[in-house]
């Protein structure tokens, strides 16, 4: 497939524990980039950037590449894989950290091999804003880039953050972390003060609640689509960053109009990933399968 | 105007003391029944149903038959005007009650006016439910009839609740109260278990983040609409609930497709009461208002 309606994704791999209602899971493969290269891989070719260490698994690598994944930029290094240790509410309603393993993570400096440069499009997943930025700076001119991020960076490394932020084209982040990085709690007046610092489009991630999508245009709204079984909301942001640029890759388009049908496409997405744990539901995922819960989250709206 | 497209709503009215960011606001005009009144207002004519103290003013039973409500069944008794006193946090996403001050409420017992009797739709108000069924069991035959309830009857009344939902069309309450009634915290499955109780039409608010209409079509979504200005979300609940019958009744009609309609100009509706402190921004909305903001709801979700 033509790399111009590629995309990179950089981000985040792990082997998560975690404590879900339905029980305790150890070693669930996850992280940020996983998700959003699942995600991506369902509608354009995907580039995948990260690291892991030699308790990975490659059957892993396998499955990803078997869903068309191009993991030739993830790296493995001597030692472990990065850890998150998460326990989740009864309801799923809120989490917390028990710990964080950075493991192989920390020393991790992004080498892209020459393929990945070329993608036109870029997510840029919650990794520390320098590693964000030095890989925006190997890339040869992508079309369109996008960022997540945390508040720890938002806390720690503003001034990194802030470069970042001056070189995007849209930032993705929950509606918390948009409060905090603006400083103040209205979401219109918040959305309109990250604007000026930089991404033209911004994206308010809210959960269970759906997102919203601020730009030139004005402001559009997806709800998020009300499951019956949610079993771990692990990576469901992650994959709504995905399925948004995948299918802007696949349009090759990124004007309103793109932007708003991409939003219903990460929804459905998303909705997706919280019916497993981990990435096992993403992983069984089929166009066909989007299609049909696309079409049920228009129907909510309409 | 005929009383076939009229409502008749039934709920409290108060003079309520409000620490809100923006200050301290003592005697505010409130109360669920003047609320939805004032909704319904702009759709339909309304035959509103509560008491009230000595010290509420007259100026205020005129400005609202000035909007065309009908205060007839509006009772003045001596003693004081229900008051609630609340705060809000400083971001409004949550508020604590302070005092309670039931006055005249206390011993309320309504009796409908004749002409309120024969109106086709009626909204129950969120008072104790006994109260509910006896203005229900006055009427004469409601084409359509939505309630209102607290988390409070949910603990104390459950039994009594469990008689009004057995008789209602349409309940509208909010997703914490819908998943005590429940017992579980999934709003699909909560729906569910509600619905099998009674009503066949069940309305979850969501404040900022919209509502949820499940009914035997399925499931829609409206957003809240992103305000900039956000000043007092006192009675934004009760204005959704009013609108909503309004428009209904307006129609005529309360099929999926008339429901979804009046969906959208709840969530308006319910806007403009943000935007003022107690009754004040609702007192002067246009039918032209509600239009414009109408349009800007449904762009959004287009």
């Amino acid at each position: 497939m033509k790399n111009t309606s590629a995309v990179t994704v950089v981000g985040s791999v792990a082997l998560d524990d975690l404590h879900l209602p339905s029980g305790y899971f150890e070693n669930v493969v996850g992280g940020a980039a996983t998700f959003a290269s699942l995600a991506v891989s369902l509608f354009a070719p995907v580039r995948m950037v990260g690291i892991v260490g030699t308790d990975f698994p490659d059957s892993v690598l396998t499955d990803l590449a078997g869903r068309g994944v191009d993991t030739s930029g993830v790296l493995k290094s001597a030692g472990k894989t990065f850890k998150w240790v998460g326990k989740y509410a009864q309801n799923l309603a809120s989490r917390e950290t028990l710990d964080t393993q950075l493991n192989v993570f920390a020393d991790f400096r992004p080498t892209l091999p020459e393929s990945y440069r070329q993608a036109s499009y870029l997510l840029l997943g919650n990794i520390h804003p320098s590693l964000q930025l030095d890989v925006l700076a190997q890339m040869d001119k992508p079309k369109f880039v996008a960022a997540d991020t945390m508040n720890l960076w938002i806390d720690i490394e503003r001034a990194a953050l802030v470069r970042v932020l001056e070189k995007i084209d849209c930032l993705i982040i929950n509606d918390e972390e948009l409060r905090q990085l603006a400083g103040v709690h209205n979401i219109r007046q918040a959305a309109k003060i990250v604007r000026d610092l930089g991404p033209r489009i911004l994206i308010c991630k809210r959960g269970e609640y759906g997102a919203l999508l601020f730009d030139d245009l004005g402001i559009a709204f997806v709800p998020a689509f009300p499951l019956e079984t949610e079993l771990d909301p692990t990576g469901a942001g992650d994959s709504f960053a995905g399925a948004l640029l995948g299918r802007l890759a696949e349009l090759d388009r990124t004007d309103h109009t793109a932007l708003r049908d991409a939003l219903g496409y990460a929804t459905a997405v998303a909705s997706f990933c919280v019916e497993g744990v981990g990435t096992k539901r993403l992983l069984s995922v089929t166009p066909a399968d989007v299609s049909e819960r696309l079409a049920a989250v228009r129907a909510l709206a309409s």
